[in-house]
This record gives structure tokens, C-alpha cells and sequence, in this order.
């Protein structure tokens, strides 16, 4: 069984569309992940994500490990049958995580203590993430509960939830990380990458090395080489960066990937985002975006999103878009939503998480058409 | 049409068989009404409250009042079109809201303002509810502001929110009054249910009188005679009380009612208490208990309820009840629900809900089997 393989090439760019095959189904990329952080698509169940026309998911082992824990939902069975999610299942390594939720600084990367900071500079940092060459020992954002994430650990905590697709344990730097930090940091993710393909012991798993180096064009093109050319099924591309940017460190790393691969760009979901990075060569994509934008009464619509909280709702007996079939639309109105909205009702974060994601899959549906009959892609 | 008709009676009580006709639709008697307190039933659709069984909700004025407000509905339509509920539905009148509510002082119901009381014993409940023989003024437990029901604002009311069945608006006494408050409570109450008689102008609405006289004997009875003698199309018994209290209240007021027409036992849902009120002919049931435990993670089954919290479950393979055949129970184990209340993820309310709705569905389908095979009921 070819793990992944590219079905068609677009005429006007470097997309590709592709087919990844898995013990639990198939991927047709390019595809969007929605996010179970919890072994749970926020409100919804699996069944209504495979309606929404999703075949594969993606699930956080940060939180795994912490909440109910790698060995329980080994004991289970495994992610799939913990969860009652029978298709792909890709799980990230922890590592974003455990530096932006490790800290529990606000969410922001671009934190990261570097121990060649003096002491007095870190401050309470040092406390909540302290990296070395073997791994991190981090702080649990829920409980203050100390833990250790080593390559190995990570590797052996994906195997032990059983996703088709696992990733290698990287150091996320932050885009306000300086040259010298970035380089000793894509080299330490370098090392970590090899020890991840060493570690790894099932063969049911497909495992994707990642590709960081910040900001800079050389250490970017360097970290796309060295990792381009381990065995691995799959590439993901980490780091956070702006718009702009995130175009120029796809046309930096891109080249260097092998094309017979399927590459990852993690945690980036914006709809502008996803186009550019399609047209030039990305399969997958995850984020929480949309499903987070939805539980705040944020709709995403082909006009652009809007609040749904907005008093000129009140007595709207329009559907959020007029042109989309998804259940929420077809069912209620404006009015009803900014009603459950402001009364609070769990009931409207469902609707506007089933809608936004039914936008979503949509959306790359028309892609994976745009890529199929040569048209302009979005 | 007829709007009620008993079509068996049991052969071992006083329970019957009825049908109640509605222009939205039927309901099969004895029914449990699940509540949309806010036009929602908490975390679950209409689709999914009609699959789970059930023909009818209840939905409460003082809220729907609030927010969004009746001229809202009014305009949107009805509440059936507002929430998309295409069945009957109940709304009570308000009368337990803003005396439960209103005072804002836990949740409490006897404590209600007698004007009688001097103001120095009443502190700061003045504030909040104060009745007169005209109505009710009573501040929002949302913002503070100001209001005032009266019998005839409560029909205007749920005449602009369009439910099949409205109830008069009543004084729920505290069990905690005296026999001269209760009786003097309970005058008001059958003087406030002739004038809702005179206010109502919508056909279509079935209007149900409701019975008060809390523990006392004659005043229930008294009660009872009054109400049930007036041209009402049904009645609802009211007031607050212990488990012995409300088999001895219904059986000195079923007497006193008409027996061709439902009667709908207010706010009562544990299962003895509704296998006991069957027994003595009462048709109609709400309450909030199933969907509230359910928010909390407590799971009702044949075997009594328990919390999916404790740490017990955290590995346990088995469904809430293995001869379930709710989607909850027939796709998730008790460890994973156990996970979702743990990390208080929207599923697990969600799941929760439909299981205990489910359950009470077939509780009271089985009650109905019962008094049709002539069976002892439960």
C-alpha cells in the first residue's frame, strides 16, 4: 500500500492533489484537519464531522498526555476506539504545546527560555519550560504538575494513542528569536528527528519529521534540506510567522522537499493562507481557528465573518449565508442564533461550529475542483 | 377537533391513556415535556428532541419575556418558527419565575413578599417582588430592571409567543406560608385565573387553570372546586412540595377535577413522583431535573443515578447502561464520557442530555404500555 501519492498536478501553480491512504481510511488532500485538542471536535460528534465531509482529524498529545493520559487511552484500545473516530487520525508531537502552553504566559510563542539567558533575566520562565539537549521539563498549564518530553517520549506517548499519522518531537522557536537562537535550536530539532526515526517502533504509523528555522531564508532552506532527506512519510512545517512571511518560508522550503511526500503546514487555517499555500504545494492543513471563531458567535461566510452578537441580528430571519446547506442554515435564523448567543445556550455553539466547519470543508472541496480542472484555485 | 380525549382507563389506579390534539400536533398522554427554559433545550436540537421521542416541550414566559422578549417572537413569527419546533408546545405563565427567580435569593420558593409583612421584617425582598391584588412587580434577575405581570399581561404575553397550551397566571405560595397567607394567596390566584379567563382572544390557544392551596387540606380543595369548575381546557396543579406531601395534595384535588380534560402536575420529574402522580390521573409532567443532572455529569439509569465523575470510570469500556439504545450509550463508553466532563468539554453535556432525555422517553412510554396492558405502572 503507497502511503501517499499525487493524483494531479495544477496547470497554474505547484498545487497537487493527492491521496493519502491509512489503516483507518483515506485522506484526499488537500485536506483540512479539524482540531480534537481532547479526543473531541469541540460540541460535535463524529458523526457529524464525517457528515460535514471531513475524513481525517487532528488531536493534541500535550493534552492527551496531561488529560486522560497516553497509558489510559492505550488501556482503551486506542485513540479511535476512545474517541469512536474510525477514520485517519494524525496526532502532533507535544512540542508546540509544551512551549506555548508550558509557559502558560498568555498563549504566545516566542517565549522560549534560552539557557544561555542569565537567570535573573527569566525570571519566573524558568520554572514553566526548561529546555536542554535531551528534551523539556515543563510545567502542566492545568495542574502546575511537573513532566519531562523527550524525543523518545513523544514518540513512545503517539504510539501509545495509535494515530495513523505521528509527528517528530521539534523545538517551535519564536519568531522573535534571534539568528544565533534559531540555529542552535533548528540543529537541537535536527537531533531530536533522528532520535524521533530511532525511536519509532510501529510500522501501522506514518511518522512526519518537521521543518523549522525561523524567519531566515538560509536556516529555513537548511532545515528543508537536512530534514527533506531523512525517511520520513510526511513533513510538516513549523514556526509562526505573518502573512508575508509565511509565503516566503513556503517558496524557501518547498524546493527542498521531496515532491512523492505529503508536507503539513501545522496550525495555520486561515482561508487567504490556505489558497497561498496550496498553490504552492502544501496537502494538509489543521487549525482551531474556525471552530474557536465559533464558539465566540463568530460565523465565517463567503462575504468574510461576522459576529452574530451584533444587535442588527436580533430580528434577522435571514440564514447566516443564504447559499449554504449545512443544517444550522437550513434550520435557523439570525435571530435564533444571536438569541442562543446571548442567552449563553450551548446549543449556539454547536450550530456555529457545525456551520463553520461545513464552511471550511467546502472550502477545500472547491479546491481540490480548482486543482482537478486547472482553474484558478479559490 | 377534540382537544383532549381519554381513550383507556387503567384497570389498578386512577391512571388513563389520553390524546391531546393541537394544531401543532398531538401529544400521547401521560407525557414528560422536556424544558426549553430559553427556547432551546439545553446543548440539543429539535431534530434530535423528536427522535429521542418526545411530542411536546415547555417553554417558560418569564424568560422568553426577558430575552428576547415576546414582541421579538411576535414578530419573528411564534416561538415554533423562532426555535424551528414544529410540535405543541406548553408555556407557563411566569408566576413561579418571578417569584423563585425574581427574589433572586437562591433559587428559593417561599419567600414570597406578603405586604402585610411589616417593611422592617422584609429587608430587602421589597425590592425585588411585590404583589398586589393587580399583579406582580418584580426586578429581572438579569440586570436589575423593572417589571410588571399581571393576569392579563401574562395571556398578552404567551398570546405573542403562540404555544398551544397557556397556563393562567398564579401565586406559587411557599409550603412555608401560613394557612391565612395560603388562603388569602389562593383567593388572589382564583381571581387572577377569571380574569386570564376574560383576557385571552386567541382560539387556538388552550388555556389551563392551575390549582394552589399549598399543604392545607380544604385549600386545596377548595381550590380545586373553584378552579375546576371554571371553564378551563385543562388544569395544572401547582405549588412546591415533600414527596408524601404531593401524593396526599393530588389526591385530595384529583377528585375536584373535571375528568375529561389533562391535567399537567407542574415542575415534578423524579420518576416515583411521576409513576405516583400517574397513578392518581395526572396526564401532563415537566421539569428540569433530567437535562440539569445531565449538565453535571449525572447519568439516569434503570438502576438510579450516578455521577460518570468519579475516578472509577476513568477506564471502564462499558456504556452508562448496556440495554440502552441511545446514540450516547450506543457509541461512547463511560471512559470516555468520564474524559469529557473531566476536561469540560460541550460533548459531555451534550451526550449527557440525550442520554437522560432518552431515558425519561421510555420511561414514559412504558408507563403508557403499562396502563394499556393493564399493568402494575413503573
Amino acid at each position: 500500500m503507497e502511503f501517499f501519492k499525487v493524483l494531479k498536478k495544477h496547470k497554474h501553480s505547484k498545487a497537487r492533489l493527492g491521496l493519502i491512504k491509512t489503516a483507518h481510511g483515506n485522506i484526499h488532500t488537500p485536506a483540512f484537519l479539524p482540531v480534537a485538542t481532547k479526543a473531541a471536535i469541540k460540541s460535535l460528534s463524529p458523526e457529524e464531522i464525517k457528515k460535514i465531509g471531513f475524513e481525517a482529524i487532528l488531536s493534541n498529545t500535550y493534552h492527551l498526555y496531561l488529560q486522560p493520559g497516553s497509558k489510559i487511552i492505550k488501556k482503551l484500545g486506542d485513540l479511535h476506539k476512545f474517541m469512536n473516530w474510525p477514520g485517519p487520525i494524525i496526532t502532533d508531537s507535544g512540542g508546540f504545546q509544551v512551549f506555548s502552553l508550558g509557559f502558560g504566559l498568555k498563549d504566545k510563542v516566542g517565549k522560549i527560555l534560552n539557557k544561555n539567558i542569565q537567570e535573573e533575566q527569566v525570571g519566573q520562565q524558568a520554572k514553566l519550560a526548561r529546555i536542554d539537549q535531551a528534551g523539556v521539563t515543563f510545567t502542566s498549564h492545568l495542574d502546575g504538575s511537573h513532566h519531562r518530553f523527550t524525543p523518545e517520549s513523544s514518540i513512545k506517548i503517539q504510539e501509545d494513542l495509535g494515530a495513523d499519522i505521528i509527528f517528530v518531537f521539534d523545538e517551535c522557536t519564536s519568531p522573535l528569536a534571534n539568528y544565533d537562537y534559531t540555529q542552535k535550536s533548528m540543529e537541537r530539532t535536527h537531533q531530536w528527528a533522528q532520535r524521533c526515526l530511532k525511536a519509532k517502533k510501529r510500522n501501522k504509523q506514518a511518522l512526519f519529521g518537521i521543518v523549522q528555522g525561523g524567519l531566515f531564508k538560509d536556516l529555513r532552506q537548511a532545515s528543508a534540506k537536512f530534514i527533506g532527506d531523512l525517511p520520513f512519510d510526511g513533513f510538516g512545517i513549523g514556526g509562526s510567522f505573518g502573512k508575508g512571511e509565511m509565503k516566503k518560508a513556503l517558496d524557501w522550503v518547498i524546493p527542498y522537499l521531496p515532491s512523492n511526500k505529503p508536507r503539513h503546514l501545522l496550525g495555520i487555517g486561515y482561508l487567504d493562507d490556505i489558497k497561498e499555500a496550496v498553490k504552492r504545494g502544501i496537502d494538509l492543513f489543521d487549525c482551531v481557528q474556525p471552530t474557536r471563531l465559533a464558539r465566540h458567535g463568530t460565523f465565517l461566510t463567503a462575504q468574510g465573518k461576522f459576529s452574530i452578537l451584533k444587535s442588527v441580528y436580533q430580528t434577522d430571519k435571514k440564514p447566516i449565508s443564504k447559499n449554504c446547506s449545512c443544517d444550522t442554515c437550513q434550520n435557523f435564523n439570525r435571530a435564533y442564533l444571536h438569541h442562543l448567543f446571548k442567552t449563553k445556550e450551548i446549543l449556539g455553539a454547536r450550530l456555529a461550529t457545525f456551520h463553520n466547519l461545513w464552511f471550511i470543508s467546502r472550502f477545500m472541496e472547491k479546491i481540490r475542483r480548482d486543482i482537478k480542472e486547472d482553474k484558478n484555485i479559490g
